[in-house]
């Protein structure tokens, strides 16, 4: 007996998410603002991600008030304005993701108020023509509009399930959230947080950090060092052999930034661990990045010394942060990088991602199957690249699926019954040439049962030929439709190869090569202080120097449209050319909802396009020209002159 | 307001665990049994690896009958005979991690039986001795045993965290099971999971895979091909340059094995994925994995076509954990062999792992900091590697410290003020001499606070030439005892170089080049079916043939007690040599509980004092020799002759 546990409370069919009045008057900064309202935002973007995974419907209610509504004050009412039609204020919270959600919108008429999301609305109806029986409710505020839409809910006969860690209390007394929650539970709601609800990436706790940035914080800490600083993320150099790096991971990195704080479990941990004085660890509680982000939009082509990422925070913040963005931005730049030059060599070709098993983890497996997906990759095959990211998945069979039959031909057969809409068949684990001509043998029959051969897999041997061969079996077979993959320790050079000797191969499975970088599994990355309390700064290390100052690159196209010269300048200069780092999230809070993966793909389909033409060449070429501004030779200049 | 929510319920200061009566009698096959109760093992040791990392204390209760006990039924009681003092049903179920638990044994006189843990034992009297008032009680049975057990505890004026997934229940009628629980949630207890109560390294879950791999089972399910399958993961060949490799992350992929099950959401989202029959889904509901696995254990050195683990299991659970015994096993021998040549380039020196940043993951990062630690680092600078593994971690500041500071002096004063016991210094951030001399301009300061400078890090240039610089101004200021560490780039030809030119360097921090294992990012590693219902299996693609049947490695040593040769033979084979594969796993149960790091970090360094000399040198060198049994060589060439 597993008990009434965790797994009864798992969104499925019959469930929808409502999202309860997260929008800009309620938020730090509004005219009614619901103290950490903002907190709930990347909690709720969670939840809805695993809504939208299971295809299941997402519910936003607004308050959607006249300016002369009765519950404003000049209307004698209890509230200031807030939430009038069509104004900023009234707008949903910018980073929230409301991609496909139904939006309700209440209290629009001068004289009725309503907290609830089901009072005067289409809300009961709307669920109930779906099906829906279940309601995950989160948002503002815990002790009003959340409460009173539970309480009707419940009136409605929905089960309700309360979303503890995406709610927040107005607390006009201190105790009007607790009772709320105690009201909620006591009408029969059953609570839960994002941990518990399904299978989604997390971002990185916040002591997933290296101790010494731990150390520094104590000091900042003791020394009252909290002024804001601004570090950059950038490269020192390509890799051997490489002409462009192309940016990725960047929401992952926003994802991490918004999401920041140390738990109670993590401060205990500091605690018991007996290294940090306890005040000092009580200081993290209230811990949270409050900064900005700028940064190369995911498929920029960029180059060494060009800043990806741009954080200006308080010191501790954006110090603490430097080991996750380095590990964040490294992995997904190479595989999207990698993955660019795969899809250059092999034009039109599916192009897949096999590399799960021999990626560094299974996390990285998942981050590289999103960073070669930007690049122009068709799918993946691990399953969860979908339900993560909304990544196609491919797959078909194993070596070992035909080894444990005793015939080759009875292991095609019972592949393509219970496979009947996407039979592939893997050629190479006897003889190539004999299985392409079992292949054969067995299409009429199969045929006869309405199955069709899709495709066949060789992951051995040389490609060419066997690829020639196969096709030319296939063909005479009549199976000319039937496509040809291939697989086995492929990269960019093999793909060109195959391409240049144009053998008849119509997809790739990229393992290995792909899955760590094979070739440049790591990158000069680092993440360095340019300036801090308003001043430059500038390291001298032996060749490890850093240009100071906040930065910004200026990219100019020639008449072709081609990429023509980036100029790298201080952010205040203004040049030609168009600005490449974009203001990301501000004040801690992403300025926008995040975009799709498919906007990322469509934008580095693009940049491949504009890239000059000999950079295109997997052979390292001419550079790609970067010119470091005048006033930023001048700034390192001067500050290396007092020389401390 | 974040509500009455999750975060309250994390073990701390106050908490205590307490196992109730995990026996063998109690698990399936015992005279007793719960059904499922073998299921609580993995989970409770997760939680108690939290507890112990918090050092915070852990309780196991035990029946300890004698054999005349009141409850069993030849003395008119309920039971049959079970748990009978110093008898093998009475022993804590084999695969629980005990180590620390303080025992706690009940219902010890004929006459007297004890559902609670609390019933004439010292258990309360040892609690409140300890400041413990609150409880986590997990265990079997939910409706006896762990019911009584927290009644007491209620009784007591515990607060009690009931472990959900964590007790099983005997289910006398099929309602008893979650009575209880209702019963126990009335007398205020509060249920959690163990995802919900700390930061501790999880397996991934079974949809983390391939999608081939869910396809041929659904092809397996519908055939009813689920005889048992041996296949056995090894490397082809060495990675260039290398002489040897070293076996590392058997723990996880045991853990990941013992917890493997599809749970509610997964199926969910296969189910809405649209890709499979509902059938087949609900068909995974009950999957588990009940194999054997053998393996070398962790540390242990081999060689290509020596099978590092052998997996023996219904032919669909075999088949479906493929791509995560890969993903798990690679980087952790990759890491272990890559560290351990750094071992012996720099005997007796501290080595460090600075690698999470550069990891392709945290993930990885982490597994870097286990896998370079049994190989004989000394720790890592990644926090959670002490959380996790109980790895010692170091850390003390970057450049970026220095910087923000207007004088270097300054920096360095304010960080021995914040850390007087932990005073290092980074002296390359402008020029390291001149960084030295300021050391010892302020050792004395320093010292007359009570402070003495414990080391200092040089990160950038001539490493011997700046470490000679430094220790001579160090050693001239009095400074004989300060520490010299260094860093940036390093590896193991790097280490050769700094200790064969006997630079005054003590300890190193390694950080990208391991993190990667940056000159062989991948290892040609395979995991392949050797034999299906019986029956040797052979994979014959060119280049990737497999030789058959389920082997053994016998390793011989020499009169000195090195090592001398491998002989790679059938399973049932009688050769001399050690047997290099032990058995780790039965019918999906690990054979013991985890042992510590430093027991595999131990046998590491015993396996490095075997290896031949010539073995250790960074150079290829002539290959350690390992003999194909001529029985495996006869059943590969029987198993080709039938050609298919």
């Amino acid at each position: 007996m597993s008990t009434a546990g965790a797994q009864d409370w798992i969104p499925g069919p019959g469930d929808a998410l409502l999202i309860v009045d997260v929008q800009n008057d309620f938020l730090p900064g509004g005219s009614l603002a619901v103290p950490q309202g903002d907190d709930v935002v990347p909690v709720l973007n969670r939840y809805a991600a695993l809504f939208r995974a299971r295809h299941l419907p997402v519910f936003a209610s607004r308050d959607w008030h006249p300016a002369n509504h009765c519950s404003f004050a000049q209307q004698g009412g209890p509230w200031p304005p807030h939430c009038v039609a069509e104004t900023h204020g009234a707008q949903f919270a910018p980073g929230l993701d409301m991609s496909d959600a139904v939006v309700i919108s209440k209290a629009t008429e001068p004289q009725s108020d309503a907290y609830s999301a089901f009072e005067n609305t289409d809300l009961d109806s709307h669920l109930k023509k779906t099906g829906i029986n279940r309601l995950f409710v989160g948002g503002l505020a815990t002790d009003y509009c959340v409460l009173s839409s539970v309480r009707d809910a419940i009136r409605h006969n929905y089960s309700v399930i309360l979303l503890e860690d995406a709610i927040r209390a107005v607390n006009v007394k201190p105790e009007d959230g607790p009772k709320a929650v105690d009201e909620m539970l006591e009408l029969g709601c059953h609570p839960t947080t994002v941990e518990s609800v399904g299978i989604a990436p997390s971002s990185p706790p916040a002591v997933m950090t290296d101790l010494y940035q731990l150390a520094m914080l104590k000091a900042y800490h003791d020394q009252g060092m909290e002024q804001s600083a601004v570090f950059e993320f950038y490269i020192r150099n390509l890799p051997a052999g490489r002409n462009f790096m192309m940016a990725a991971g960047l929401a992952q990195v926003l994802e991490y930034l918004e999401g920041l704080q140390f738990t109670r479990q993590e401060r205990d941990w500091l605690n018991t661990s007996g290294r940090f004085p306890a005040e000092f660890v009580e200081s993290l509680e209230d811990f949270r990045f409050t900064g900005d982000v700028d940064a190369l939009l995911e498929g920029t082509l960029f180059f060494p010394n060009e800043p990806v990422l741009r954080i200006t925070a308080p010191l501790p913040q954006a110090q603490l942060v430097e080991t996750c963005v380095i590990n964040i931005l490294q992995l997904q730049v190479l595989a999207a990088s990698k993955a660019a030059r795969m899809v250059l060599a092999a034009p039109g070709k599916m192009l897949l991602d096999f590399g799960l098993r021999r990626a560094h983890s299974t996390e990285a497996g998942l981050r590289v199957a999103r960073a070669s997906y930007i690049a122009g990759f068709t799918g993946s095959s691990a399953v969860p690249a979908e339900a993560f990211y909304g990544i196609p998945v491919f797959g078909t069979m194993a070596h070992s699926y035909i080894q444990a039959h005793t015939e080759e031909a009875a292991a095609f057969k019972n592949f393509a019954r219970s496979w009947p809409d996407h039979t592939f068949f893997l050629l190479d684990t006897y003889d190539t040439e004999q299985a392409a001509q079992r292949v054969v043998a067995l299409s009429q029959e199969l045929q006869n049962e309405g199955i069709t051969i899709k495709g066949v897999r060789l992951d051995s041997g040389d490609l060419v030929a066997l690829s020639r061969k196969v096709r030319n079996i296939l063909d005479h077979g009549g199976l000319q439709d039937t496509l040809i993959f291939a697989s086995g320790n492929l990269d960019e050079y093999a793909l060109e190869t195959l391409i240049g000797q144009q053998a008849p191969i119509d997809g790739f499975g990229i393992g290995t090569r792909l899955a760590v970088s094979e070739d440049a599994p790591t990158l000069e990355c680092v993440y360095k202080l340019q300036e801090y309390d308003g001043q430059p700064r500038r390291k001298r290390s032996t060749g490890k120097a850093t240009w100071p100052g906040r930065k910004q690159i200026f990219r100019t196209f020639n008449d072709q449209g081609k990429m023509q010269e980036d100029h790298l300048a201080l952010e205040n200069e203004v040049l030609a050319g168009e600005a490449l780092l974009k203001p990301c999230m501000r004040e801690g809070k992403r300025l926008g909802p995040p975009v799709t993966l498919d906007q990322h793909r469509k934008r580095a389909a693009r940049q491949l396009v504009l890239l000059p033409e000999h950079l295109r060449s997997l052979k390292p070429t001419e550079p790609y020209p970067v010119h470091l501004s005048k006033k930023i030779r001048d700034l390192a200049e001067r500050l290396d002159k007092p020389s401390s």
